[in-house]
């Protein structure tokens, strides 16, 4: 029997989070961070997708003493409710391809179908009655808030979406700067649109490619220095790379599709199928989270 | 870690099949066939999804006495691995409609749109990692062979579905009788297509319709009382009153879509988009279920 909320104090209800990670490499800074979150460990379950393969096996074996040292040895307050780790039959999404040849236009749409895929079957294998969000976050994302999940709860949005940066070191200037990494949170444009409506059936919109200009606004280049980190924007299409959604919004149906859904696969597709579910999607421009700089 | 197979040898592999039904009303005689299916029950969850409303209450009620007898009183060798009974806070899409008021073309639209998102707040809450198989069950079919799920699991098809009759008394033959019940397991025609592209997007075509001709093959007039029971036939749509589904098919991403899909909602919607995951749905015209007579 169920009565699970999703509140703007998922702390003070009591609420479980769900983190779901697809993990082709174990980066210890992921798993750092994750460590110092300030919501209640006990109320979060960690589910992991690894691939059935060489790297999976070794980012498995790395996860795996983690996991050993932070739930048999660790303080108690450290522990997650649970830890549950899946491995993938099927073609892994996330080939150990160097970040050039991954980013290729005629690579992606394999890519993230393969990887919508690894997502859906962790999201159709974790989901219990008891959870009240779902946070989707990537294993490369190695720096966050430590309140991410009360900040990102806090505007009470069936989905949320921070800015996905990446930290580089600036050789002109000699100085660590930050750059946009994640471009799939946009909101839509009339030329996106009409680009969908001239394509095949199976054809998909990609974001970040000279070759096809969308023209869409995208969240990367709404980040302000001085802005407010609760500024909200309202969103067509998210990342996946950190996702916050109610569970009631997966419950309802929606998942990642790995075949074009109105063009879009994958995240962005997820907030395709959300809205046509009658949910919206929510993005917050100044509240930043890093990824991996490889 | 999961390890599971879904093969044509459930009860060999020890494979775990997950029995799920949206239960509006309470009939004693799905339960006692339940109860006789010969598939070991330590390898079957039931789970269940009710309406928060009056007659949901006393479903709960009458289901939960029938749980007890069962799980707490009676012979171990009938114990189910488990059973978990989800009530929904959403508009209940069984609501007591009369027969001829629920199949109202107007009232489907919304009837099944509201079934879809039971069927996939059940699905996304009770498919956890050690499922092999999904056998989608109305609460309304009180007769199907003992052997149900050996007999369509032996079959090793990705979406499976057997005929749905339905039993009455022949007045003018003054004995009983059987007519076809389902006529969502269908065959797609040249017709149904090109009604479907003259529609708007958010139109939908339904079977069984006189004013919405389809011109589809129904496998509920493809039955013959001497055919083999074993016969297959490839499926463009399916229904829902007994369906079984390989989990990993479902883990791929496929629901039941509650918004018009291809201009397919609900078990039609979910053929049309196992589809497009590259999976296949197959029928059984000659293996039939029973659905109660209202």
């Amino acid at each position: 029997m169920n009565n699970v909320t999703s509140t703007a104090d998922p702390e003070g209800n009591r609420e479980m989070i769900l983190i779901l990670t697809p993990l082709a490499r174990f980066y210890q800074e992921y798993w750092d961070n994750l460590m110092k979150l300030t919501y209640p460990h006990e109320l979060i379950t960690l589910g992991f997708i690894i691939p059935k393969n060489k790297e999976g096996h070794a980012a498995t074996a790395a996860l795996q003493e983690q996991v050993t040292k932070t739930q048999k040895l660790g303080p108690e307050k450290n522990r997650f409710a649970s830890i549950i780790i899946e491995r993938q039959d099927f073609d892994p999404p996330l080939q150990s391809q160097n970040e050039a040849e991954r980013h290729k236009m005629e690579n992606q749409k394999a890519r993230r179908a393969a990887m919508s895929r690894a997502r859906n079957s962790l999201l159709f294998t974790t989901l219990g009655p008891s959870v009240s969000w779902v946070l989707w976050l990537d294993s490369d994302i190695i720096e966050t808030p430590p309140t991410l999940i009360q900040d990102l709860a806090s505007h009470d949005k069936a989905i949320i979406v921070p800015n996905c940066f990446q930290r580089y070191y600036d050789a002109k200037d000699k100085r660590m700067a930050e750059r946009p990494y994640d471009f799939n949170s946009w909101q839509d444009s009339d030329p996106a649109r009409k680009l969908g409506e001239a394509m095949g059936p199976d054809d998909i919109l990609l974001e970040g490619y000279a070759e096809m200009a969308t023209y869409r606004t995208l969240m990367a280049y709404l980040a302000n220095d001085s802005g407010d980190a609760k500024q909200e924007i309202p969103l067509d299409g998210v990342g996946g790379t950190a996702l916050m959604v109610k569970a009631e919004v997966h419950r309802d149906g929606a998942m990642f599709p790995p075949f074009p859904f109105y063009h879009l696969i994958e995240t962005e597709g997820f907030a395709k199928m959300a809205k046509r579910l009658g949910w919206s999607a929510t993005g917050l421009p100044n509240y930043k989270v890093y990824h991996y700089n490889e």
